[in-house]
């Protein structure tokens, strides 16, 4: 069934690229590429992530990786170079931005910038957030790992955003172990904590809750949803952007073009690199921890072992997680 | 994250073998069944559906099925010598059971008798479930396809319902096209139509909220969930079995037996056989319609032409949907 009016106030930040490239690291073609600009923009997308704004100078051995990884402004403009309507983002991680590498706006191709940080890390994201807002962008702040921050430390980060002049603040479910309840539980500690914030959801599938922790967000008034076409992205991947576009009925989205894209790309590239819905990434996230010790397990022969995964998990002494 | 008290009331109803087998037209061993079993019961599975207890006399054409689309209580016997806590359901469709195949529950090794019907067919289905509860069993109606049922037809088979000695009844989204608050309105509708009933539901995974779905409705009081292992059944599949046993977190419950289960059996099997989100199957969620129409394409030479299929739905008179 779908809701004609409850979402009017969503915009869909597709995190293909960015997200997805955690998984083939980052090897799409600019025809990959173009395809998925051209069919997020006829479907009413608004926001398209091109991938990472990082400098490759504090990021050790990304050297193999595609040039999503580390955005350069005139390539991506002979990407693309006539934007339509839907707008491009990237994500930079504070620590590993060089903020000498963001141009004014005006210079750009880019329209947001969205700043990702652990809670501890606030003061520096306000910082980076900030500045990249005096360049002209659109900025967000995405604090990660939500389910494993203690309350109050997440509360003085939140009212470290509240005074800042950042417009968007992310919901960020980086284990993929939240349900719909605890997603309530944070937009409204959200709320409370973030006086005239817009607030933004992303979310991961390792419990196939992606969709429907998004739509919670989304039906109490969280304004950016993130998404991956066919789901692409770490591990047991995001939100679908087909699906989102299909139960948000706004009358600007059309399913179809994504549709589209899937067929042409997005089946067969599934065929060669592997995420979504795997035992291991679920496991990680009904524990409740970063999927770097699943996403380890399905690179070794034992990759289907579920058993032993399980139990090396559930008694640490054998495994340390890190 | 879990929720050890709210769901004390939920047990679970795991339907691989019956729902699973319209995938692969009950083509498992003995030695699967038997694995299930043990595993269930060890995980704490309160009851498996071994099958259908349909009459071959009363259905065509499947001739070839294997033995659990015709449950015979003495080979039924022979696979599951030893019944243990995990109780046995058998599923029997309005107009396809032979009223003498069930004997009294005291010569048979089931206990559960499920009515499958559509809302029209409710009278039929009480008479059934009125004799079957007469012969010692549990039963239980299950009205399919709520979401293309007119509210007043619906309204009608709830008070004949609540008049008869049934016990259970269920909330069936045949097609996967509803979202929690869909189910929010539907079990507050039976609840309203059906007095001193317990609830079930039963959801298809066609836009990947099945387990939402059956969260909201477990949420909500309702009492019995359908599930299988690894989402196993017809077209996009069911709530996963081990996905329910890890949120409800009762302490009965343990996840690591069917996490083996899924190891032994499941991973190879979905390499033979097709089963989970796919994109016809997600067409005909978000349309809502029954996925007969997506299983013909993806058995045909077209079924990896997303659009075509997709323009064809959306134009119907180039398709007849039946």
């Amino acid at each position: 069934m779908t809701e004609q009016r409850k979402f009017s106030h969503c915009q869909i930040v597709d995190c293909t690229i960015r997200d997805g490239g955690l998984v083939n690291n980052w090897d799409f073609s600019v025809e990959f590429v173009q395809d998925l600009y051209e069919s997020l923009n006829e479907a009413g997308v608004e926001y398209m992530e091109v991938g990472y704004k990082n400098s490759p100078k504090l990021l050790k051995g990304a050297e193999n990786a595609g040039p999503w990884r580390f955005l350069n402004d005139d390539f991506l403009r002979k990407v693309i170079p006539e934007k339509k309507k839907t707008k491009l983002s990237a994500l930079v991680d504070v620590g590993r931005v060089d903020e000498n590498d963001i141009l004014p706006r005006s210079e750009s191709p880019l329209d947001l910038i969205r700043v990702a940080c652990y809670a501890r890390d606030t003061a520096k994201a306000i910082e980076l957030a900030t500045l990249f807002n005096e360049r002209g962008y659109e900025t967000t702040i995405n604090i990660m790992a939500l389910s494993n921050v203690m309350d109050n430390e997440l509360s003085e980060a939140l009212a470290m955003i509240s005074e800042s002049p950042i417009d968007v603040v992310y919901i960020v479910d980086s284990y993929g172990s939240l349900d719909p309840e605890d997603i309530r539980y944070l937009v409204e500690k959200f709320r409370r904590g973030l006086k005239n914030k817009r607030l933004g959801v992303h979310t991961h599938n390792n419990m196939q809750l992606a969709l429907a922790n998004t739509l919670t967000a989304a039906e109490m008034g969280v304004e950016l949803l993130d998404a991956s076409v066919y789901g692409m992205g770490r591990a047991a991947g995001n939100c679908h952007t087909e699906l989102l576009l299909a139960k948000l009925s706004k009358s600007k989205y059309n399913l179809r073009p994504v549709l589209g894209m899937i067929e042409r790309y997005m089946v067969g590239l599934r065929e060669r690199e592997e995420w979504g819905y795997l035992i291991p990434y679920m496991i990680t996230g009904v524990l409740d921890e970063h999927p770097r010790s699943a996403m380890a397990w399905r690179a070794s022969p034992e990759r289907d072992e579920y058993l032993n995964f399980y139990d090396r998990l559930t008694t640490p002494e054998t495994f340390p997680k890190s």
